[in-house]
């Protein structure tokens, strides 16, 4: 084969991933991730089933890739030069994530349907959860490091402390954070932290 | 009838709701809010629909009552005289009732049906949320009068404060809060509060 043709079916086989993805979050839209299934998830993308299965061993492998790929480029931040920049930019990022109105619903049903099934909950945790985490944890790092927050930082409680009360807030009680809001939250945060 | 008729009816029908609020959080357990009906809940508790519809206007009044009967009573706290007591009160109330086996199932059930019903998050919010918040600010108004606080405290991002970071670490990321993480969390909450 030439390059061209390699390049092309690379080409083609990227698009393919890409209406797949598609399809897995529109499903998961749509019905929940206990419903979803291969067979639908392969008529919407318009693929056979082997398509998936030549990417992903099973449904939950797909689904976790899926919402990896959507998840943790997200979580990615600019280093803004100062803690209390940095900590605003992780809570608009958290809002967006979370408020995002197809993905907040897929997330909502992906918490109910890990503590029904473990397997599901630490593969989420592995491939969404801990990557998120540890690009938050280099906020507190660079503060660290520019000695705007103690050495001895307990970085596993802060890490809570700086995603659980927006999560708390849109995510369960279902109640509007507005811009002053995060910057009202953001001044307990820094406080909470020792900064 | 006599009195003593009267009081053997009304134990009567007070067994029977409680048999029936058994019999809804099984169901819930088990189906979640989505697939739990009116029909199975009778089944399950050996009583007629209409006796049902006789304390409830349908499944989500029912639903509701039977949780806020479980929750805002645990919200109540003791006043143990000093702001780190009651902080640390309503931290080991929260991490209770998130981790109950049972009820911490239903709770994740909830929040993602109230994603696609926005009237059942409502209706969640005024049985449940809020009461559980004006008891958990009850906390706050004392250490506010025993001027361990500051009286002009953000109370709205207080709440979030004191609820969130708990409920991100053992209620979405199904990680563990020993009684040291709940100590070291106090910490934190109390600096985020300004005492």
């Amino acid at each position: 084969m030439s390059p061209r043709t390699a390049t092309g079916a690379a080409v083609l086989r990227t698009e393919i991933t890409r209406d797949i993805s598609r399809a897995v979050f529109d499903e998961l839209v749509e019905h929940g991730y206990a419903r979803v299934s291969m067979e639908a998830v392969a008529k919407r993308a318009g693929v056979g089933k082997s398509a998936l299965y030549r990417r992903w061993p099973g449904k939950r492998d797909m689904v976790i890739a899926v919402l990896a790929d959507f998840s943790v480029p997200r979580a990615v931040l600019p280093d803004t030069g100062s803690l209390r920049g940095d900590v605003l930019a992780l809570l608009h990022g958290l809002h967006e994530w979370v408020t995002h109105p197809a993905f907040g619903r897929i997330l909502a049903d992906l918490v109910a349907e890990a503590n029904r099934d473990p397997g599901l909950a630490e593969a989420t945790h592995a491939a969404v959860g801990e990557p998120r985490r540890a690009l938050a944890a280099d906020i507190l790092h660079r503060a660290i490091a520019r000695d705007e927050l103690p050495a001895d930082l307990d970085v596993d409680v802060a890490l809570d402390v700086l995603a659980g009360p927006l999560y708390w807030r849109v995510g369960v009680r279902s109640t509007p954070a507005t811009p002053d809001y995060l910057d009202r939250l953001a001044d307990f945060v820094l406080r909470a932290l020792g900064a």
